[in-house]
């Protein structure tokens, strides 16, 4: 890891737009695709930042995204939409959508936004940090881009890896937010680990027969692993229900593997709920989250550190990479600079 | 247990009921909270019926219920309020709250209602299947009442088992229903276990130092684990501050031990949203969902039974229970009973 480097925030949004202006994305979507990808990178969020450009261009070159789609509003309510996304970059769709939420949200008190004709959105977590950003209470979901686990007690792979991201404004502190697949391990942290050749842990992935799988190139012979068992599989069916089902968007058997079925679109669905936190007791919500935040951060009577909540960490990466720049892992900057090299971009060299 | 014995739900009911008005709770009260333990028992979701009389009965005798309370609504909107239970019994409680998400929903799209200044409200499923019955999707949340996990990496308890239950109905079809405690085990599921005498499997509880905790009986001893590590740790934490820290109720250090505090008011906070599952494709959304279930239940093509998705069990007991009446345990019943002769009302006797 000694030879990872940190480039600037600058260097990173040019070379990305770069990339995505050469195959053909128009400079307004390749600013709004880089900058959700980037909020991934910078809170450490690695597996749904830059890393997934690659599959982004594979799939552009394959013809499966619409790179000047008609992204609209149908189904307009005072407290509810839907955006169809016509098959536009998920960065776009999902900006669209969350920030729809926000301003129906904002003037309602709350509001749920769904969208289908979507694409992978990058990391869950940085949609409710827009909310939050806006004092917004909020709570993203979506369905998973490739199918690899069952039903609980089933096994042919039918469920994606269905990620749930909360945040909740904690007035001037940083907000609570919880970014989480329910499945033990993500797909995210899986291609990371594919790509800095680390092994996976026991208990991420499991092959037909149950036995653990632990090189992260044979994750796709396996099976995901929900956490907690019966109940992540139903949470993650759940989320499928409402960010998939009920938007007319992919779920089950008709979800496309975005990694396999490279031409084919994925008419991905996301959905996300935002709410003025300040609706049952007035003038009392954030403040009061700050401080019972605090209380579970100094639980322990007798540890010299706090205790790290959901948040917390990905808080600390942000303000590192804001001012020394985000860490690009050497075999990733090598993969981005071969794709690069071929569409005629500057690559990323020692800053 | 080939000594359990069923009785009809008449029996069960006007037996309850019978306990409660022994003990001064008003006929209304009375029929509300019994129904709301039943629909537990019913589901076999047995932790959170009629077991919990007995700890029900020693809080009120503690005067720590107020067995006539102003339940109000306070900060009423048009698609949200707070219901300020009055210390009430949570049943009574939630059941307003309850019906006050599900009318505002039908009328608005949407609807949030919390509570504050409630009790134990029985099993998290019964009010989402409350809503699903007319129409609505709806997610509910709870502060469970009793400390008994620390935040991931800390060794302090000041998280309880936080329940989310989830419900989405599928149009002619049982809706979807998911009901889970965020921990791997709930307090009710550790309350049958005790009350059965038999052992509970390593990974629900663990001692200071990691080692499991297998004696039911010996479970306050311990911590409860989270689904997921440091992921349910997080979703618990997510439900605590919605459920609780927005309504001005109990989270944290500020949670009663409803077990072992049995004099003090436990200012129990819920949550509960409803909503109208056709707001994003009309006329779409519950039939798809029917359709989507039956998929996942019948994805393994080698098998020859069905999956059981989340709520389908529930559902089997539920129609056994009509048919044939509902289980009670041996141990619960002499329990009960006790109770029962003590206060002067007729006891369970073979039916």
């Amino acid at each position: 890891m000694s030879t990872d480097t940190r480039f600037s925030i600058d260097r990173l949004k040019r070379f990305s737009r770069a990339i995505l202006g050469a195959i053909g994305v128009s400079p307004e979507h390749a600013v709004v695709t880089t900058d959700r990808l980037l909020e991934a990178d910078m809170r450490g969020r690695t597996g749904h930042g830059l890393i997934r450009i690659p599959l982004y261009v594979d799939r552009i070159e394959a013809n499966s995204v619409n790179l000047d789609p008609d992204v609209r509003v149908v189904n307009d309510g005072p407290t509810s939409a839907l955006v169809d996304g016509d098959n536009g970059l998920g960065q776009v769709v999902m900006t669209c959508a969350a920030e729809l939420v926000i301003d129906k949200a904002l003037k309602m008190g709350m509001a749920w936004v769904g969208t289908r004709n979507s694409n992978h959105a990058g990391a869950a977590g940085i949609y409710p940090a827009m909310a939050a950003a806006r004092g917004l209470v909020s709570i993203y979901m979506a369905v998973g881009n490739a199918n690899s686990m069952p039903p609980w007690g089933g096994n042919t792979k039918v469920l994606s890896t269905n990620p749930i991201a909360i945040a909740i404004p904690a007035g001037d502190d940083p907000p609570f937010q919880l970014d989480i697949a329910t499945t033990v391990a993500s797909h995210g942290t899986i291609k990371v680990a594919a790509l800095t050749g680390e092994e996976m842990p026991i208990g991420w992935v499991v092959d037909t027969d149950g036995n653990p799988i632990t090189d992260p190139t044979k994750a796709h012979d396996g099976f995901l692993m929900p956490i907690g068992g019966y109940k992540g599989s139903g949470l993650n069916i759940a989320i499928g229900l409402l960010a998939g089902v009920l938007n007319g968007a992919a779920f089950g058997r008709s979800v496309i593997d975005q990694n396999q079925e490279l031409s084919t679109p994925t008419n991905t669905g996301q959905a996300m709920f935002a709410m003025k936190p300040d609706l049952f007791t007035p003038g009392y919500a954030a403040s009061s989250v700050a401080v019972h935040l605090d209380e579970l951060r100094n639980s322990d009577s007798d540890r010299e550190d706090t205790l790290r909540l959901p948040g917390d960490r990905a808080a600390e990466i942000e303000a590192e990479s804001l001012k020394l720049g985000v860490v690009v892992p050497e075999a990733l900057r090598a993969r981005l600079n071969g794709i690069a090299t071929r569409l005629g971009v500057t690559p990323l060299e020692d800053p």
